[in-house]
């Protein structure tokens, strides 16, 4: 509903979560956090910078947007933000954390694939200088969020 | 977990969920777009110049924020984003939606209370200049963008 993506659109986050590894990024799968059998979350491509090793969490299905997506996702995407959110705050020491979802071309949505991004927020970062204008992140920055934070994730108990 | 609250927080929203009229609010209940045994959303107090109408769900019992909130909400909480999202669309005729949370003094909250921040978006809104440097919004306004929200969402079915 109210869908932007063009034909045959190559999703980027397809690639992820199908495990494709594309020449241009061989390292694809090294920025992966947390998989399951609906959701998968990695560390995103931009970055803020006072906020760095941010997540975006996708379904491993493809929806486009909110107005798409099945709410019966909502439970399941609510238990992961919280624990990467709790991941945040006990792998980076952050301050506190900000969650945004965009839908549509002039709504801030730019991958054309429902996601949710999660940021670590620290004092005075300037979050709201930057939020919007998203800077690139290298392949070595993201692994190493990577590592530490899916050590987290993968001993994390209720 | 992670708590800010001051001991005897006079929460702000505690008042509008469990309806009671406060003497410098006289209004409150009409600013209510929805209620339900779990989840209660309103027009939001406070506003951006280019995104009037905003709407702000919470839980109908306390939680402070994503750490301590359970995730067996998250169904709920995406449905009702959705239908609200949906009808932003049809009443606002908005071109996109973005959904922001936030958890902690420095993570952007300032309510201690699990809410959910929806913003009707519009080509060339500037909202990555005004959303966080909200204004506030009168009551009659927020009226009036109630009024035509619960008729669209009083008659919303799947």
């Amino acid at each position: 509903m109210y869908n932007h993506a063009p034909k045959n659109y190559d999703c980027p986050f397809c690639a992820i979560v199908a495990g494709i590894e594309k020449p241009e990024n061989p390292t694809l799968q090294a920025l992966i956090v947390y998989r399951d059998r609906y959701l998968t979350a990695w560390i995103a491509s931009t970055t803020l910078p006072h906020n760095r090793g941010n997540v975006v969490i996708t379904t491993n299905k493809h929806y486009e947007n909110l107005y798409d997506l099945p709410s019966s996702y909502g439970t399941k995407i609510q238990a992961l933000s919280r624990k990467i959110a709790l991941g945040f705050k006990h792998v980076y020491k952050c301050d506190g954390t900000t969650v945004i979802q965009h839908n549509e071309p002039d709504g801030g949505q730019s991958v054309w694939r429902y996601h949710v991004l999660l940021f670590p927020r620290y004092k005075d970062d300037n979050f709201d200088k930057y939020a919007f204008s998203p800077i690139n992140a290298s392949s070595e920055e993201r692994i190493r969020y990577a590592r530490k934070l899916k050590d987290y994730l993968n001993s994390f108990h209720e």
